[in-house]
């Protein structure tokens, strides 16, 4: 294979892909990255088997000097040394030429490598996909419906399900819930498109997460299509692939109070500020333990941790209705539910000292964020 | 003790200080910040037995509200909780307050935190100096005297006097020379002020590295003082205390060269960037082995690793003496020096193969970097 690529373009191509090589591996063909030269696309792949990410550089006519391939051809390029290598090029333009041993010349400038590759064809294939199950979403609510509730999934392989987001399809609604037992952060988006199935899913938090930092912040669609193990999001040029969970995901609906003894409005950054310095003394170990007291139009915050000391926070409601009541939750969960709503006010609804709460972001289809108290002696 | 408190100059001070806190350490005084206050200043102290930084904040007649001391008093806080605790206070106003059992209230805004302090008496002093033997530098020159020499000083505990920076004034000269066996930095500066004795002494390394952080970047004068063993800094309020290392630093006067067989000028960055590239599939176990051939007006460089590939460079050579040499050198040596240095070129003096070879800074007192080749079989 042989090409010469606009230094920046191939960079940028790189890097995202690059979100998918597998870092902890002892199959070096996962860390590396696959090129792809046909007449006409440079297609970059990288593969880990749970997360996979393509893109592509078209032949520009109307910019010659953007690709000119002269020799397709395919080749596994080492990821970490590729990236570095194209990064610290002196030229903006980068000659690419494979060898029949596997040997990959990279010349810029006065500047020269040759890389060991590895054979194309020991690269793992990516999962095929038939496009009859497939639906469109933008991608600013695809970021948002994300960042709104994969800090909640678990990081403990315990319940692997629970490692997860929950995507379901209706015939009203797109939403991702995602839960780890002591927490639950869910969000939905109107589905204007009438669809003739619903569709139910289990994704990998970690993989979605990866995505949702390529997703441009515009309406930019994004369509999304599901197979029997796998699902996968295409944006523009870019394929992000990722593996399904398999199981049955809880039943969460049910763990959402419809009913409520006490609810409050309250100014978010406010509450932010003061989750924040109540956790600052305590540690994880201890369940990062924070007693909120809601008295009157006025709440109090405090946590203790015998070695350090102690903090109490007290704070305005903008409005209350029901009864006064105390609880005790984990101050980083809280932190964590807060960081990721953008509304300046939030509601929250509680129903006593010993069941969960629930934080609503108070904006058109904001998320809903269920937290558990830690229960006290 | 009772004080109020301005956030951010609080802040700004505990912030500084807290460089000399240690941070690996079994001694719990010696993670803490120590604060005094006497009738007119707050004065912040850290000190964790090799490096000592002391500052303070003055009442101020013309901002009554900078701070207030109502009860002089001393009390040590945990440095780590005590800065996070000060930088997300609500309030541009901080009230700081010890009761008897050393528990100190600090309250801004309608946030109150209680920290547990440690007995101010258990605190170490700080070292005594005489202001005899002392002299004065511009806070720029030091900057840029530990700069260019600091990263030469050895990491290994091997030979203990090589960890430090070797010192020196005499009549004409400040010098601050590094080594760590296989390359050395130095750096001088003409001294006006004529002294009627000479100085030479070893200051750890990471203590001046610290040093150099707080150091303004202005013609500030900084007053050093010495006394048997230690060294004290002082600039504006701040005072910075080393301790000197023991023992006899080698003669290093004598490895620079005096006479060479080739010498060339070359672009500082566009060299740096040639070494960045060769060193950048190499790893420190193997050297980071990079060979350097001087052909006519050309230089080549090149790099190898079995595993990952090659590397070829070519750079232009500005003006050049003498005969053609080639040479092979630890790339991230030649890295550090190039990194340190700021002029626009460079000149380098070489002794054939089996000889360490130089790099001058091409500016008014520029620094002088000695590398040693890595002899090859």
């Amino acid at each position: 294979m042989h090409c010469v690529v606009n230094k920046n373009a191939l960079l940028n191509l790189i890097n995202n892909v690059s979100r998918a090589v597998a870092t902890r591996t002892t199959k070096q063909i996962l860390s590396g990255i696959l090129i792809n030269l046909s007449s006409n696309t440079l297609i970059a792949t990288a593969y880990d088997l749970e997360l996979g990410i393509q893109d592509e550089l078209s032949v520009q006519t109307e910019d010659p000097t953007f690709l000119q391939i002269s020799e397709p051809g395919s080749i596994v390029l080492p990821a970490r040394y590729f990236l570095d290598v194209i990064r610290k090029l002196p030229d903006e333009k980068v000659q690419i030429q494979t060898n029949s041993n596997y040997i990959t010349k990279i010349v810029s400038g006065h500047s020269e490598f040759h890389l060991h590759g590895i054979d194309a064809s020991e690269f793992p294939k990516l999962p095929s996909f038939l496009s009859s199950n497939a639906f469109k979403v933008s991608s600013k609510k695809l970021r948002s419906l994300i960042e709104s509730t994969v800090f909640a999934t678990s990081s403990s392989e315990v319940r692997p399900i629970l490692t997860g987001l929950h995507v379901e399809l209706n015939r009203d609604f797109l939403s991702f819930t995602a839960t780890d037992g002591l927490r639950l952060a869910t969000k939905k988006y109107p589905f204007e498109e009438v669809k003739n199935h619903t569709i139910s899913a289990v994704l990998p938090g970690k993989s979605l997460n990866e995505l949702a930092k390529i997703l441009p912040d515009s309406d930019e669609e994004v369509v999304l299509q599901l197979s029997e193990g796998h699902s996968l999001f295409i944006f523009g040029s870019m394929h992000v692939y990722t593996r399904l969970l398999s199981g049955a995901y809880p039943d969460t609906s049910r763990l959402i109070p419809s009913q409520w003894k006490t609810e409050l409005l309250i100014n978010r950054s406010e509450l932010l500020s003061a989750v924040d310095r109540a956790v600052l003394i305590l540690r994880d170990k201890e369940n990062n333990k924070v007693k909120m007291e809601i008295q009157n139009n006025e709440m109090s915050m405090s946590s203790n941790s015998p070695e350090i000391g102690n903090v109490q926070e007290q704070l305005w409601i903008n409005e209350k209705s029901g009864e006064d009541v105390q609880i005790t939750f984990n101050g980083r969960y809280v932190l964590d539910a807060l960081r990721n709503l953008e509304s300046e006010t939030v509601t929250i609804r509680l129903n006593g000292s010993n069941q969960p709460f629930v934080i609503l972001e108070n904006q058109e289809n904001g998320s809903l964020q269920l937290i558990s108290p830690v229960l006290t002696r």
